[in-house]
């Protein structure tokens, strides 16, 4: 099965080339969850960490006893979410995406499997969300994984509206440190304290 | 960034071809994980994922528009363990490693920053482990995270014994389906009742 053209995967994991420079369009949201969760790690506060991009290798070479240099591999649809971890000793989980689109989140976003992932860790008791950036409007939002689901289930549209974002979701802010306070929502949403 | 065109969608773990022969010396282990894993996700008893193997990705090609081939890329030493998930609610996290010794386990087999990983994961509530499968014993053991931090910290040497294995870990034993039922040693481990 081929990816829809032109989805917008935020990654920037793996250091990439000019040859890859459609890749460089969408790594701020990235950058900016891994440098917080390397804040969290930092203060100890939470281990989240970013799935490495899967990958079907078909050909490896040896040019030396040491070194294995990958010359055949393909892009693969992820069967999960991007970023998960523990927080709390909770299971935190949650995908992040960027869009364009200043009236609404295109649902062509986010694969299939990846609606039913969500949906399998927030019924079996995991913390599951969506990290949403809106780059026209300069806004983040935090869209709850049950939000997300009812969405889905409640409507036949393509894309979720703005208007959901700002009546259900949680607009998380920019900050120094770290850039993208994501726990600190977290936090206040399910009632816990901020800080460990 | 976008995706590229024509993402190929593999849904087994990285397929190898004989380039890589290298890594079906140690798959008996993980396809073993990995079919326990999804025998789990089919019974909705735990969502429990082996993550993608870390690339460096230098150089992509786009012999046309619709596909993107990886042309140069190297493996990347991991930062976390393989495998993580959620059961319960709870945070799961291990790495699974064979060895062909008989009387030890080399401990070159994991990485300092996995160890930190595994320590980190149990200080923050999860419930983090390894399964070594000795090949020539016929055994897979679970070490917890915390057993498996007292040998490092209180040993010099580069190899934990079998005897360790045999008075600390907890032998799995094979089955059916699931292949490797780890989860029920959990369970037993951590006084929960088997099965959702």
């Amino acid at each position: 099965m081929n990816y829809p053209n032109g989805i917008k995967k935020v990654n920037n994991t793996n250091p990439i080339t000019k040859e890859t420079s459609y890749k460089n369009r969408g790594m701020t949201l990235e950058a900016d969850i891994n440098l917080s969760n390397e804040y969290y790690r930092d203060i100890d506060k939470a281990y989240i960490y970013k799935k490495p991009t899967p990958i079907k290798i078909v050909k490896v070479d040896y040019p030396s006893r040491s070194e294995a240099k990958i010359k055949e591999a393909y892009f693969t649809v992820p069967s999960t979410t991007d970023y998960n971890g523990i927080y709390r000793g909770k299971y935190i989980d949650f995908e992040a995406k960027e869009t364009k689109n200043a009236t609404s989140f295109p649902l062509a976003n986010i694969h299939k499997h990846q609606i039913k992932h969500i949906k399998n860790i927030i019924d079996n008791g995991g913390i599951g969300f969506l990290i949403v950036r809106f780059l026209k409007l300069n806004k983040d939002f935090i869209l709850l994984g049950k939000d997300f689901i009812d969405y889905i289930e409640g409507n036949d549209r393509k894309s979720i509206p703005i208007e959901y974002f700002e009546e259900k979701g949680y607009n998380i802010g920019i900050g120094y440190m770290p850039r993208i306070d994501y726990l600190k929502v977290i936090d206040e949403i399910y009632g816990g304290k901020n800080g460990k």
